[in-house]
């Protein structure tokens, strides 16, 4: 049996991979879920992302863990790549759920069409504390366009303010992904549209893996709400040696 | 429960849709299928774009229809598009299925490469009255793939001459499909080849649509055939607030 | 009922589609499983391209193989195109299963990354004897993407040394496939990462073949090993008229 820690996208917190964490517990495994620095509630949100791969670097290293599967969530890739990058003697496997992979010298801005980088900083300077917030319509279509409304609006209040230098601050990496000996996996769902198809999403975020194991289920950018159960179900596929 | 408008697609008429209505019907929704001008079988063969746009929407006048979900099949595109330019107070959310998007002056062949536009305006030449025929063969494997050769060909019985001009003229559009407020789904067949895979259908086509939904099913350009049921909750999801 | 004869990919036997041909006999069918020339446990690993289609055209003279259906596994479609090239009169349908499409004068390297090529020519040049064989990592996590590490072991075990030549030999074809007036259809595995997503396997391959049939079920490259019922119907679909 293995040690999964699942670590959230923007927005989020740990708490929400509470039904994914109970299907994979209920297959045998170890599972924790941490909040990543910058996305608890009472957070300040100036929070960059050095100090969110930090945060989950001493959330492993506290918990003394070890053999551990590491899965990132969106903006969690980039998250996993620095613990990844810093402890490797702890991990067992990176898996990147439609996550953003970058290399030394990126944000997670660069690997954003800059029509949406526009949006995401004007609604960043309406706000003026730091933190940026989807609307409700983004969220709703491109998000989570494979529940229905009251999935998508129940989803929606659970989300958090998130801190906008996290996206914007580049990070810096001894080794880039692809060189990273850590087996590493790639999990689509089929149908998200975080990033527009084409040019943006798989194959130009996973091919900078290396060698690595796709696996793709049909669902949207958030299929930890709308079926917990089939993210499970692929995550088990994504981690198994 | 909503109101569906099921607008066909280029040698189709709204009866081949029955299949599909019923099982939206079933689940409460009021669904009506026209026929668009130019697909009838008495209607001469020299029908335009604008016409037939202009019988979509005097269908939705004279019936007194209002927050309508309006769907448009491959073609049928075109013709929601000009609808919802002209009328957007009646409608509630457009559905592309498999369909094209045209911003203000495109025609359908713009959309299509060059090398089957030949063949188009080839197989339209030699008939001479207007109309255009495809052949059982491209029908057979680039349409309808994913059926049996039964189903093939009693569907492809159904079809009857289209008017080439609906592919050749121009749309003139005020507001073009990105910067139209009415919400925006767009239902992708993965195995629809009636525009080859790559740089052709999506998500060239859907991007056209600026902040839209994904639904996806398994199935060819012709689901409507092949798989009524499986149609029928594509539309659904695709179609839901 | 018809007659599939099933042509393997690199490194294997017509042994390994002994489970899928059971799927397809259930279901009527009469199936053959050639080896081609070069992947016997016997043979010399200096075979070339031209001799290895050269052995699947006489096991279909030597059978009075006609109206067959004939399948091609990656690296055998090669092989296939060939054949069909030589002998189009004993064939009913061409079916590429995520296989290469050459037209003349290509050989396989040329439709691979450079760099997976430099990785395959290193790889043979370690060996002296004329063969390549894959790394188990590559293998279990770009080939076989889909299954357990068990299965993954199991058919690592049954591969044998691939003939390098085969690859780099160019093909001689007096038609290109896509002037070929044969039905052919493309079978997509959908989690097949043998050749990177993207630019490189389908659509850039399969256009290749002018009109053809798309068919695509879920799997990796390794189908026959991680589900073989998937896969034979999935060739039942590709196969039928």
């Amino acid at each position: 049996m293995s040690t999964y820690v699942l670590v959230h996208g923007a927005w989020h917190t740990g708490a929400q991979f509470a039904p994914v964490a109970a299907h994979l517990r209920q297959a045998g495994h170890t599972v924790f879920t941490p909040t990543i620095a910058g996305n608890r509630s009472d957070d300040v949100k100036t929070t960059g992302l050095a100090e969110a791969i930090q945060s989950i670097l001493d959330y492993l290293v506290e918990n003394s863990l070890s053999n551990v599967i590491l899965l990132g969530h969106s903006y969690g890739g980039m998250v996993i790549t620095g613990v990844a990058d810093r402890i490797p003697e702890r991990l067992r496997r990176l898996i990147y759920w439609v996550a953003f992979v970058p290399n030394d010298g990126e944000a997670l801005v660069d690997m954003v069409p800059p029509d949406r980088v526009a949006i995401l900083e004007a609604l960043a300077a309406g706000r003026g504390d730091g933190s940026v917030v989807l609307p409700f319509q983004v969220w709703r279509e491109a998000f989570i366009n494979d529940a229905d409304l009251e999935t998508a609006t129940r989803a929606y209040e659970l989300l958090n303010l998130h801190p906008f230098r996290t996206f914007t601050e580049k990070i810096s990496l001894r080794t880039n992904p692809a060189e990273m000996v850590l087996p590493k996996s790639y999990l689509v769902c089929t149908e998200d549209t975080a990033l527009p198809h084409g040019a943006w999403r798989h194959p130009r975020l996973s091919e900078k893996l290396g060698l690595f194991r796709l696996v793709q289920t049909t669902g949207s950018h958030e299929l930890c709400f709308s079926d917990p159960a089939r993210l499970a179900k692929a995550i088990l596929e994504a981690g198994r040696d």
